[in-house]
């Protein structure tokens, strides 16, 4: 699910939201459309299913209960990610470090989805080109009827169908590494690698429950106990990697995997939008000298920053939480020229990518961010 | 008046409100009770009236129409000034720098007043010892039955007939040097230097209305463009006050002054409260290097810092403004340590204090700000 309004209660009505507050603690729904798009449908159609989703442990080979296994076909499927959002952000990023973007096109969504739906209102017509539809929830009705959770993104759609095969983020983009293999571009990373995926897991595991989520914790917060300790977990967390960060120049070693995708989307939302919308001001992301340092290296990296588009990141958040920004007045700062400023990482050793691996090309005209990005000046 | 929650409109009921939105932009409220304290009585009453109250123009020597003379007497008058409110800390940390202490007592309203009024309610049986009071609206009331305006701090209080005689807190740190000279302490600073008056005066009313206002004008701002302009001319006035520290220790000059004081109370609030609770996020004062050193500096000087109460100033304004922060969950950052690290503006020459002047004493045991505060560790 994505980045939305929570309510104090979860119910069955068709809606945006995808979290919910109980105790004054925020909890994260996290039931998604489990269906995969999958290199070999037979053989995980007929694997033994999965007990659970994958977030836990987006390794397992299998299917979860109900879900069904489709079959990878480039030009088939549509990813609709909004710019803001950064789950759906993740899937930007690793769709075009892999060079996906001729096999899997993409649909953006505005930054500000009404109580229903995100909505395709960046086009002039209001409609996505491909897909036709005004709002997502039409895709998810065309899968589902009655489909009665959020309506997040990132959602993977079916064109011919126009139904959404699966919107469970952390599994869509650990396929797109290993499922898509063959429409990779020429130089495509690898993200997962073999050798490091059992030291990756509970890393992205807890980048996951205290990063990710850990803003969201603080800044949906029902109670001042329950923000205070969110802010402290999140803080905690965040000296962490700071710590890990000092001698490496990436989170795994010397290359760039998922896990610092996942930690990216955050990052770069942190000044715009955490530290004041979400009460994460402990201090700045510029203020944590190797964090702050880490995350320029990495908006710099081809494929990272030429991806951010920090008008609908901040129009999301301030808008779109009304019950935390009743005014929606959307903040002028920070001011952004210094994502630019060198990082001085090089000197760690290491390199965005392992040797035979490349940087993407230029993002294609029509594919740019639209709002505010020191790169695009 | 002074720091509260502005209304669409203005009425005439009692509150404490002291503000208000017209087409979007935020207008404070400048009509006050605009008797004086003074040395000579009779020489201040019979001179000819002025116009307008002294925002203007602190210098003015005579009473605006309706207002009336009171005489200078020590043990006379209460100071009621709340430590979250900037308008009331500049009377607080005024009446410490001159050593006014035993002259004109303390009170110190806590930080989140209701609707209606202020409260005494920091003391145990939630009166103020002095004025026997459980809201300071009831001392407005004992001067005029049916004040019809916000019931603002700073107000100097006569405390035999317990009625407000002032809230023009402008005019009443003025007073404060030049009217209660007699019972300043020794080697009290002159903070209005004669010589320094004509180029002061243009400085503090940038300083009011595109400083200690402008950032009420960004955060209460009715709609984006409100907000827009009020977060550049905040901006613009910040980056002018930044390079006139560049090369001077002082506002203006070589020593503290009055303007000094103006200015510090609202950058002390500036990074746990103005930056994400208002918006004025474009960066923190710890990004700007000269006003954050110029800041500290006066932090750690004797009469500044030790009158902060952090935790105060936070309360209020996240708790009292309901309408721009409806959860009422106070951030627990930033981090205030940093304010005792050197400042390094020494050797821009200058000092504190004139020749012959001195610095105040330490705060005495019952004054202490009960909150968060470096200096108290």
């Amino acid at each position: 699910m994505a980045d939305q309004n929570p309510q104090k209660s979860f119910g069955t009505e068709n809606s945006t939201k995808g979290a919910y507050v109980t105790g004054g603690e925020f909890t994260r729904d996290t039931n998604y459309i489990e269906d995969r798009v999958v290199a070999d449908v037979d053989a995980v159609s007929s694997a033994p299913r999965e007990e659970s989703s994958s977030i836990g442990d987006p390794r397992i080979s299998g299917l979860t209960e109900d879900a069904e296994a489709w079959p990878v076909e480039p030009g088939r499927y549509r990813l609709v990610a909004a710019r803001a959002c950064p789950w759906a952000h993740r899937s930007i990023i690793i769709r075009r470090l892999l060079g996906l973007e001729d096999a899997i096109s993409l649909a953006t969504p505005g930054p500000v989805h009404d109580i229903r739906s995100w909505t395709f209102d960046l086009t002039e017509d209001g409609r996505d080109p491909v897909l036709g539809t005004e709002r997502l929830q039409e895709n998810y009705f065309a899968r589902f009827p009655d489909y009665p959770r959020g309506i997040t993104v990132p959602a993977l759609v079916d064109v011919p169908s126009g139904g959404v095969v699966t919107n469970n983020y952390p599994q869509l983009t650990w396929d797109f590494s290993t499922q898509w293999k063959e429409h990779h571009r020429e130089g495509a990373p690898n993200l997962i690698p073999e050798e490091l995926i059992e030291d990756m897991l509970p890393v992205i595991k807890r980048i996951f429950t205290e990063v990710n989520n850990g803003v969201y914790r603080a800044g949906f917060a029902g109670s001042q106990e329950a923000y205070d300790a969110a802010y402290d977990r999140l803080f905690t967390a965040l000296d962490r990697l700071e710590e890990r960060l000092t001698d490496q120049r990436y989170l795994m070693g010397e290359h760039i995997t998922e896990a610092d995708i996942r930690l990216f989307t955050t990052l770069v939302r942190f000044d715009p939008v955490y530290h004041g919308h979400f009460k994460c001001n402990r201090q700045k992301l510029a203020d944590f000298p190797n964090l702050w340092a880490y995350a320029r290296d990495l908006f710099q990296t081809p494929g990272f920053g030429d991806t951010v588009d920090f008008d609908q990141i901040k129009a999301h958040y301030y808008v779109v939480h009304e019950d935390i920004n009743p005014t929606q007045v959307i903040p002028k700062g920070p001011e952004l020229e210094s994502w630019l400023s060198p990082h001085g990482r090089e000197k760690l050793g290491g390199s965005p990518f392992a040797e035979g691996a490349t940087a993407p090309g230029p993002v294609a005209e029509e594919e740019r961010p639209p709002g505010a990005n020191p790169l695009y000046r």
